[in-house]
């Protein structure tokens, strides 16, 4: 592992696939845009995966697996739907291989043609509501609150691990209604879940809002968002949660018998977050030693450090700290390589951002102490070893809250609101980070705005204030703010 | 749901598809020989997953992704690997859909046709040997033993529900070493894991044993088999775990450098267990009212019907049991549906397998008990309600007990020993099982046998006792008896 990574402040993007790569986060693979995400990312994943399962369920919903592929005319039956998903995706042609004649390898054999090409899932709404036909007959089936957690493929031009690739992993979930009301609270609901976790979890702090018309996901009424604000200042949406009208069960035909028995067509939603969070963590607190990570999603929590390397005395003074953290459930690795440096494994832990690093020799010992380091301010201090599972313990949660009120500090000071569309370049041109600006409500001022700044609307904020004012761009009456901001 | 499912002895195959489909696990989809996974289904597979992902991770392996799809090429890189996988699978040929000229709908984009075609994996051993190419330098880095949860695609022409399907989910490990014996040892490591998995989770006895050449996985130098006894008297492999060798090092170029600085070829495992365990599963131990499930996989343990319907008295008793049980992290429902009978309750569960129902009525109460019914059994005794909660535990531990004993005798009872190759014969189409017999130890008696009776040689048990005999078919000289059954 090398010492040294690109600093953002040289080259940003850099600076970020220096990161994955040296931290081992993830991997380009052999296969265009898509990654290997190696066994230190995926934990980060299956800790992310694990708390959100648990949110989803203490709020009713249950886990169910739907197929892969998509027969392609299930794409066409929402109008809107195809139009986004139906471009670029990977598309199931034939279902065999044979030897070639010519005995240079296998090829595709012309006589295993699929009668109907199949479409690797960029999104699972189609299959998924062709199967809750089958399901809802009557107001006693709905709701039904189902989610998946899958790999989805979109065929993307421009891959960047995590944040944007071909194939990648994700939650979906798939909600049935009876009512409107029902299922745009179930969108709300979740919108709720995802900032909860965004904040809590990942601190990361986002806003909650409604994507314009333009910004909508293909097939919904209404697209909710959590949008984050990464140290580039651009904003990176993390999550969305679509409130799909009758959309899908008309183009599905679902319909269920309500109380009167009578045909209705069903209320639906959809939501997703998928590992882009892991580059919005990434983003939200790495610094230019490596990965930074909140404490509550770091696959190791604390790392002890034999200085200058293990004995018999360090060992067991280890052992005591191992025994006591395990109590109270911190992950803790002792990292007793003899044939590494104490120097070179500070440097790697603090790559791979381990939260607390504990530096552990013969004179702390004799002291009663040992030196403990923050990943987050690189702070180090001498503390006693009698209840240093306590200690950890508090300064865990120290960490995590810091992590957090650090991110939402530097997002706090990105957000800038002017009425003037010279101010409005310079700010993106600048500093960056969202802008509160009033805008027209159209499409095409939306589209213009961004042809000129690259910066598209991130979202109307939830609970936004109504406010009469002018067009940032065409001068023309707008009723409220709204947050631009270039993005990922 | 109908009260009535197909008996065993009917139609044993029209009675497993209809505990699937009444049960709720899985329906077949729109998509040819895929299956959507229903939640109760699903249910049981994370109960599955999150017990063998605890038992890898204590043995130290950890979990990683890599991409979905596989060049084409690299399934030819291992001679006998892309004979047995290259055959029947998914193929993407293209990355696009375009609007049809004339209005019909979608097509394929013909010039996005892909370079290279890509397989989606029907197992990953290629794409992985290519990735632990970069990560394998020096014997520091080994060895490297990696799991990933993950659907794989194999284009099966006859596909039945979770026994075999177009898609399915398993796990896939693939670990790398620096030695043949440790590459050894990592096979039967794993081997018993699945072992205990099977008897001490899913309640389902195996044999373990090692696959005769005919059966090997397709690169693997020697493949070792957990194999259990359906009721209809057929085998099925349930897991199997593989030692490959140099084989897919040599494939692929992965070399270390040993601590002398020479460099060598890697050796490799792989092994897993799939979604096919739950068609085991209900095989195993289902019968004519339904699904039976062991306690220890049940999504739902406990279910308290109220008799005849919730009112307040029954309710404080029912939240009182609710509370002793989720105390002792004992999954239960109280089914306040009032508009049900209890009788239709009671079918209702019994077809879902759960294994404990509870009867709660006035006059129960009035004398402090509860009717509890064991769905393993049928048997149905009044208990007291103090100590509910420690009644219940004991009991789901004594129902994890019978059915693993119930499973055992059974399966004990189908293995024959014969020298007789007539009565070989008539035992298989008897009451069928495992029969003990010589084999002269060729593929071509093996696969004469299989013509002759569709009996294979499900393994040769682990420890196998030599004993010199005759060969059942050809009388030629065996050194030991081997186990042949009709199978999955």
């Amino acid at each position: 592992m090398s010492k040294v990574i690109t600093s953002r402040e040289e080259d940003y993007s850099a600076w970020y696939n220096d990161i994955v790569r040296k931290a081992q986060l993830a991997d380009h693979s052999a296969v265009r845009g898509c990654m290997v995400i190696r066994p230190y990312g995926w934990g980060i994943w299956e800790n992310m995966r694990d708390q959100l399962d648990k949110m989803f369920k203490e709020t009713g919903h249950v886990n169910a697996s739907f197929p892969l592929f998509i027969p392609k005319s299930f794409l066409s039956k929402e109008a809107e739907h195809v139009e986004g998903f139906a471009k670029e995706c990977a598309v199931v042609t034939h279902h065999r291989l044979m030897n070639a004649p010519d005995g240079s390898g296998v090829i595709v054999d012309p006589t295993a043609k699929l009668e109907e090409e199949l479409i690797v899932r960029p999104t699972s709404e189609t299959i998924i509501w062709n199967t809750y036909k089958d399901w809802i007959k009557s107001y006693r089936d709905l709701p039904l609150l189902i989610n998946q957690w899958a790999n989805v493929v979109r065929w993307e031009m421009r891959t960047r691990l995590f944040l944007r690739t071909t194939e990648f992993h994700w939650q979906e979930g798939h909600t049935a209604h009876s009512t409107d009301t029902e299922a745009v609270e179930e969108t709300l609901t979740i919108l709720e879940i995802y900032k909860k976790f965004a904040e809590e979890y990942m601190a990361m702090p986002v806003i909650t809002g409604v994507k314009s018309a333009n910004e909508r996901f293909a097939g919904a009424v209404d697209t909710y968002t959590i949008e984050a604000l990464m140290q580039d200042g651009k904003a990176l949406q993390a999550g969305t949660s679509h409130f799909l009208g009758q959309n899908f069960a008309k183009a599905f035909d679902v319909k269920y018998l309500n109380e009167n028995q009578k045909e209705e067509y069903v209320w639906a939603t959809s939501w997703g977050v998928s590992t882009r969070l892991i580059g919005g963590l990434i983003m939200t607190h790495s610094d230019d030693l490596g990965l930074v990570l909140p404490p509550k999603l770091a696959p190791l929590k604390v790392v002890i450090v034999p200085i200058p390397k293990p004995d018999a005395i360090i060992d067991e003074k280890a052992d005591m700290i191992i025994a006591a953290l395990k109590a109270k459930g911190i992950s803790v690795k002792y990292d007793t390589d003899a044939k590494k440096r104490p120097g070179f494994k500070f440097a790697e832990y603090e790559m791979r951002g381990v939260p607390i690093r504990l530096g552990l020799g013969k004179r702390d010992i004799e002291k009663g102490q040992v030196e403990v380091a923050r990943r987050d301010t690189g702070e180090k201090k001498s503390v006693p070893l009698d209840n240093i599972g306590d200690y950890i313990e508090n300064l865990l949660e120290e960490i995590q809250t810091n992590l957090f009120n650090k991110a939402k500090k530097f997002r706090d000071d990105r957000i800038s609101k002017t009425d003037d569309f010279e101010e409005f370049k310079s700010i993106l041109e600048g500093k960056g980070g969202f802008i509160s600006a009033h805008w027209d409500g159209t499409t095409e001022t939306e589209k213009k705005i961004k042809e000129l700044t690259k910066a598209t609307i991130r979202c109307i904020p939830l609970n936004n204030e109504k406010e009469a004012g002018k067009c940032i761009l065409t001068g023309n009456a707008s009723e409220q703010r709204v947050l631009f901001a270039k993005s990922y």
